[in-house]
């Protein structure tokens, strides 16, 4: 990425048993938050099988077109684990046992307990810089601009907040949601309009039952917060206008 | 897709929504959970941005490399509801008004109460059928290998319901789960003999935190029945020898 520009990450989600359906994922939506609060938009994301090529196909894609990439998942002591491996194949560098890392987990197991299997979550690829695991000890990863981080979500988000710190910040983005009893289809016409004048926000609206009413989330989001403001305010005004009962309105 | 092979199926989720972090994606686990009973796998999934080329350059991989592909998200009434639009020109055709899909809206809404706004719900590529929509009315779309469904959960998943019996299904998948308070480490060796012994399955390893306790759960996976069924007694084995307590096994 071109230094200067305006950060923006990806996340690269891995593992078999978030697209058979077996676990349902959360840590895009954490990753997405943690991020966005440090003004770092996340842009995409991908969720792949425990397969070296599928992995090393899409972190290259990733790598290539955001400041930052986060990797979840596949990182653990079983020989379904082979995240390492595979971003060491995507860098082009061996996967070896990082000294750091064994000392971490001698640390953390002590020497006499190290077995094979939890020497598996010392490799790392050539290069790379380890990541602080504050609750299960076996340490995330950094190489160049990519994070390899756990799969499971409490883990996750420890090393995701020992990171965050550490990262270049965007623009700081600011959000407003008026929420309405209100078809969308009633008010798309005038959130149309407000979102044709306010071009360098992001309009959304989001759809929502709620015990069989349906209503609409109206948001206003983007790095102009005085626009944020405004347009919120338009929107308000242009709900109560049709009549409609607001349920919420929040940054 | 060559006929005869085994069908696969991607995921493309559509929407700013979900990248910001406002809202937590629960259709993918939804799909991917509806395909595998039918013996169809999920084996990759993208999260993009309202953006058309995003949605453009995603849809034509996915399509390419898969036998289906379904869409959630960006076919409402709004102005950032531009899914329609993106898949029509993905496939090179235009978008049209569907006579089809505006004569389930005068339908629901009556022909006097069809605004412009609700009229954008009955825009198709060119080409394309409808998908019943039993919730809210507003028809999904199919064209080609490809199938646009809402982002609402409830509305995506009733309108899967009606897809999935259309769908050519593949082999049965079958899974066996054993969970244990086991700890992944502990168990790892053991495991990778039982996945080396099982190579036409997907054994896979997922450590779960319960009440401050530290588990696993362990899980074989595939079309072989029969080596489903072994390789869960062998698992089972594995984990009673290492003296650990089990606290489910599943289908």
């Amino acid at each position: 990425m071109t230094v200067g520009q305006d950060p923006t990450a990806a996340v690269l989600i891995i593992g078999n048993e978030i697209l058979s359906g077996r676990t349902q994922d959360v840590n895009l939506n954490a990753i997405a938050r943690g991020l966005g609060a440090v003004g770092i938009p996340v842009r995409e994301a991908r969720v792949v099988p425990d397969t070296r090529s599928a992995i090393v196909e899409a972190l290259n894609i990733l790598r290539a077109q955001h400041t930052y990439v986060f990797t979840t998942g596949g990182i653990g002591p079983t020989h379904d684990d082979i995240t390492v491996d595979a971003v060491a194949a995507a860098f082009g560098v061996p996967a070896i046992e990082n000294p750091a890392a064994r000392a971490v987990l001698v640390d953390h197991y002590g020497a006499d307990r190290l077995t094979p299997a939890r020497l598996r979550m010392a490799r790392t690829p050539q290069g790379a810089e380890l990541v602080a695991n504050p609750v299960s000890a076996a340490p995330g990863i950094k190489i160049g601009n990519v994070f390899i981080l756990a799969g499971v979500p409490d883990v996750m988000r420890a090393m995701l907040d020992g990171i965050i710190p550490t990262l270049r910040p965007g623009p700081a983005i600011y959000s407003k949601t008026v929420s309405a009893y209100i078809a969308e289809s009633v008010i798309a016409e005038g959130l149309g309009a407000i979102a044709a004048r306010f071009a360098q926000l992001d309009i959304g609206s989001y759809p929502w039952v709620r015990d069989g009413r349906f209503g609409t989330a109206l948001v206003a989001r983007g790095t102009d917060e005085q626009a944020v403001a405004k347009a919120a305010e338009e929107i308000m005004e242009l709900v109560l206008a049709m009549g409609a009962e607001i349920t919420s309105s929040a940054a």
